[in-house]
């Protein structure tokens, strides 16, 4: 009796062995399928880093088969590291580029994006299918209108650097005049403030591409007497046209394009 | 005897497996954090993304912590499904933009970077440190000499598909004058024939801005006559100042900046 117990018992043990290895197995080839083999994950890879290169323009939607990555990437602390990485960036130039300023005539100027720059609109694709859906604009700017977007928080630490060191500030963003007191309420709550110019598009321009709209924003500042400096934003068409700055600096995005 | 056998049996079977279940999880949370979960790996693919985004410009070598990093993306699949895209990218823009080129005059012309772009070097980066020693210009021109580049199959297949819809093809490099008859013989060797020009530097261009010596010889095609539609190059810098193309396709390239 005693035999055939210990006989069931090493039998059992190897058994449950076996069915623990191959259990090890299949899930690591499974781990390995998802974090690095799948062809799915490689073809949205690819799909975000041309969005980035700026070869892949005028997206209305991500693919449906990469909502699930885009989100989340746009959720993970790589997108935080590589935004920080950027404004670091910002901030190695802001450095060394312009010792004049400090003496300067207030004609200084630094511009931002609103949206995915200074604040985060993750939160609101987050509980909307990720850039998966056309843009639902009502159902946007109702969220907007609740000045709960939080700040993004590098952008944040350059902001107050960028004023310390005698630039004025320029915000140019896509947001409309009708959102003008919630997006000011927005920025206060979440720790900006002191900014010199706040441009929103007004009816005439909301048919006008963006590059365009936000090109002649620039040009009314330089005919005014401002060297711009640096653009910091999170699409191509805040740094296409001219007048240029003297450098840009893209936030990564993949949620959405504005054209 | 039999039982104290059984006993040693089953205790041993229990062993093994318990070392297999353990050897398991420590060489999937080493792979773990190879894959997906280091800090390093962090730092490193945002520094890569920030090149790729042109925010960190001028870097003379890959930073020495990231060589690892960088030359295993330089060598993956999805390096080439990232250039694969950026090149389909190219082909969609080619089949609706330009219904006019047919009927025209022999002025629709296309620019091509040549290394990394028509060429691949990374077989040379590849046994020289992968962009973690400052360039040393005597080896590398002497790799180009042996005309052993080969070609990037996704330009290669786009070039014959410009050229067959009627399109001048120009070749603008960075490559010097001497390396004229090694240039032409590695591109035919590869593949590629059938150019209008292909533009080197000669010695008064050494010293400038690679961007200036790239939008002069822009310039130049325009003044003769020539629609710039597009250009596909692996730097920023060959797409910057004026006159602009129509549209930009840039390959990604973490191994070495061109300013």
């Amino acid at each position: 009796m005693a035999r055939k117990h210990f006989f069931l018992l090493a039998v059992t043990s190897l058994l449950i062995c076996s069915a623990v290895a191959d259990w090890n197995i299949l899930h690591q080839r499974k781990k390995n399928n998802v974090v690095s083999g799948s062809g799915l994950k490689k073809y949205c890879e690819s799909w975000r880093i041309n969005v980035e290169l700026n070869n892949i323009r005028g997206f209305e939607v991500v693919p449906q088969e990469c909502i699930g990555y885009i989100g989340k990437y746009m959720s993970s602390s790589q997108y935080k590291a590589d935004c920080e990485r950027a404004i670091e960036e910002c901030e190695v130039y802001l450095s060394s580029c312009c010792d004049s300023v400090k003496g300067g005539e207030g004609k200084d100027a630094w511009i931002f994006d609103v949206d995915d720059t200074l604040l985060s609109t993750v939160p609101y694709f987050k509980s909307h299918g990720f850039g998966g859906k056309k843009l639902n604009l009502t159902s946007l700017e109702g969220w907007m209108e609740n000045c709960k977007a939080p700040a993004l928080d590098p952008t944040l630490r350059l902001f107050h650097k960028i004023k310390g060191r005698g630039f004025k500030i320029f915000l140019i963003s896509t947001r409309r005049e009708s959102l003008r007191d919630a997006t000011v309420d927005n920025l206060i709550k979440v720790g900006y403030h002191g900014w010199s110019g706040l441009i929103l598009r007004d009816l005439s321009d909301e048919n006008r591409r963006v590059q365009h709209y936000k090109a002649e924003a620039r040009q009314k500042l330089v005919k005014e007497g401002h060297n711009i400096w640096g653009i910091v934003g999170d699409q191509w068409s805040s740094f296409d046209g001219n007048p240029k700055a003297k450098r840009t600096f893209k936030l990564p995005n993949s949620l959405y394009y504005v054209s």
